[in-house]
């Protein structure tokens, strides 16, 4: 876990900032949970992989003979627990309030969110996410606005360029059904072909042999990774899905897509929508119902974020299911990429006085400059004048002045620090 | 702990940025650390009562036996906890940090922060604090400072004619020590004085009495608290500051007082200072040493919050007293005081749509109206189109326009929703 110091901080809270006023313009409405949700609603088995690596809080108030019978049951130690993302508590908020929220619901959740991970580069056991989701509609125009919402967000943060690879759980559910794998074989089989993009087509084929996959079912899936139609993806529309699918895959889900398609390309104007059918992306979270969707950007390799529909969760809360969908946006990795300049700001003056210059006179003359518009910092003149103005200038002061005794009726002459 | 709906939300991120902004002109740096800490530090007798409060991870990876040894040491459950207040992780992150610090440290912390109390009115498990402190400053210049930012900030959210009731701990301990109080009866005394403003002069003699403490210390101290001129306050000097004190209060303190008195009149081009010496103002926590202030304002009883000087606590991470003192502003209560406009909002309008407008019509218009700098929401039509504006208003819609499949091409004429 970090801390943040001021000048990381300034640029952490400007591409919030971008980002909570762009999904805001976009009609997504921002809520906010509790850090600390109840053990149960954590552990319900929706979270996956992730509810392994909850932080729990202990109990408060336990003896020694509610420890001792807790070694047998260690659950007993723990009530609650710190989220590990923020889908489960939107699930829960959202059963809980229905009643008060427009029929579709669009929210923006901006928080941080905890796994007890080992820490590696680039890996933290706090850190923001960043998500929508709308709840309540069950047609493409939801994933439609999640897209077009999230690209001109990532504009605004100047990184243009950006495309949404897509696919469908029910494809790639008839896909692995038309070339006669197992249904019990799925999970094994879809976390092989997530590897796609790194050992290539054998690669896929020989893992799927490892792991005993049906046989006939791998070599046919194997020819079907080599034809060259499979992976030509560009443009986007129905005739291009429909080649890169073996037959059997319903008409409702490829409507689905080129509904999708279609509706990113009319809000955009642009020729090519910024969308790649891509029928191998799998998607970790075992909770997507259907469409998935991951978010690319020309200057990294790694995805900038990701989602997809999720239809059956809600009703674990609600009893009554909802169709759901979010996209999730990797704060941590954008806002390393971006480099946005303070735009508006305020002028910044340091002002550098003597030792014996008298408290009132230099807290008046700061008022005065607030007063006036501009952000001040007083610093007591030190021998290393340099040092000092630079680290100044490292926090966004673009201006300093001396001050001396008797001297701070009139307005300081400002300079620039460099 | 709460959920908080979009409304809600909407107005307490307005409240943050002004106090952000307000903070940051007066020369203070926001920075960030984690929500955990490590349990040790958490209870190192530091964070006084509020140490009792702390919510306390269990560790990970405890097996049976692990689980029966703590038993008897229960503390071997936890190795981390969540942060109760912002005081003690900034004690922390500026031992760690100083080297990259400016010599007078002026930060911000706006941040959640946890507490096991049994939930009542007005008092959460989570709560936000919103604290600015200047470490490396001894001279009365940081008080000011503090003050006159916390005053600007307040005037920015509309809440004027704010004061500040101050006092200083050493004049306390002088005061008992000029009465013939024990060192050792003086907490438990500092507590019953606490209550004078609920309790008057002759409660607070009666429960001193009932607690035991040495009766010729109580029976002078009620003849001082009874005098006309000791709660005589205004205006703020020197003069008025001394007669309401005992003799025997060093002139160190009174200088002290006065110099931040000083400053902040000529800060504020008032006539009269908005600060009120208060000889009987106690302040809860153990650890601060010196000036103790408190946020009043007129149009509540309770305090908007208020802080005070802890030179002794940096030392205790760093192994060399650093001075330092802070201010906290009691955030949740001012958010409940302020209803703050959107300044400067986007408009805003719902597009209400008939079902058959084709998706990529409806999504296009959207993308059209924001990208002209509209907030635009899409809502399908129902039969009780007054309940859907109703709401929308409430999330800050100010317009609505119909829209019928082919019409779409054309702006859309806009009405108001009520």
């Amino acid at each position: 876990m970090r801390d943040f110091l001021p000048a990381d901080k300034a640029r952490r809270e400007r591409v919030l900032s971008v980002i909570r006023e762009r999904y805001r313009a976009h009609g997504f409405d921002e809520i906010e949970t509790p850090v600390v949700e109840e053990y149960a609603r954590l552990h319900a088995g929706i979270g996956g992989d992730n509810e392994k690596l909850a932080f729990n809080i202990l109990r408060r108030g336990l003896d020694a003979e509610a420890i001792r019978a807790a070694a047998e049951d260690p659950a007993a130690l723990t009530d609650l627990g710190l989220r590990y993302d923020l889908t489960v508590p939107l699930a829960r908020f959202y059963a809980t309030h229905r009643a008060e929220l427009p029929t579709v619901f669009r929210s923006i959740q901006i928080a941080p969110v905890w796994r007890a991970e080992r820490p590696q580069k680039g890996r933290y056991r706090q850190f923001v996410q960043c998500d929508i989701d709308i709840i309540g509609d069950e047609t493409a125009r939801a994933e439609a606005e999640l897209i077009v919402a999230s690209l001109d967000t990532l504009a605004a943060l100047e990184l243009e360029g950006a495309s949404v690879r897509i696919n469908d759980r029910r494809a790639l559910d008839a896909m692995l059904d038309a070339f006669g794998f197992a249904v019990d074989e799925r999970p094994g089989v879809l976390i092989t072909i997530d590897k796609l993009d790194k050992i290539g087509p054998a690669g896929v084929a020989a893992e799927l042999r490892e792991r005993g996959a049906t046989a006939a079912a791998v070599d046919a899936f194997e020819a079907f990774l080599t034809r060259p139609q499979t992976r030509e993806y560009l443009p986007f529309g129905e005739a291009q899905i429909r080649k890169a699918l073996p037959e059997g895959v319903g008409a409702e889900v490829i409507a689905h897509l080129v509904g999708i398609g279609e509706a990113v390309a009319a809000a955009r104007a642009e020729i090519d929508p910024p969308l790649v059918f891509d029928p191998f992306l799998v998607r970790g979270m075992g909770y997507y119902t259907g469409t998935i969707f991951e978010l690319a950007h020309p200057s990294v390799s790694y995805s900038l974020g990701g989602g997809g529909r999720y239809d059956g969760m809600i009703g674990r809360f609600l009893g009554q299911d909802v169709p759901a969908v979010g996209f999730s946006i990797g704060f941590e990795r954008i806002v390393d990429l971006v480099a946005l300049a303070d735009a508006g700001a305020a002028p910044a003056v340091v002002l550098v006085h003597d030792r014996d210059v008298p408290v009132a006179e230099l807290v008046a003359l700061k008022a005065a400059l607030v007063a006036e518009g501009s952000r001040v910092r007083l610093e007591r003149r030190t021998k290393n004048l340099k040092a000092l103005l630079a680290r100044a200038e490292a926090d966004g002061y673009t201006a300093f002045a001396s001050v001396a005794a008797g001297a701070t009726r009139e307005a300081p002459e400002l300079k620039p620090p460099g």
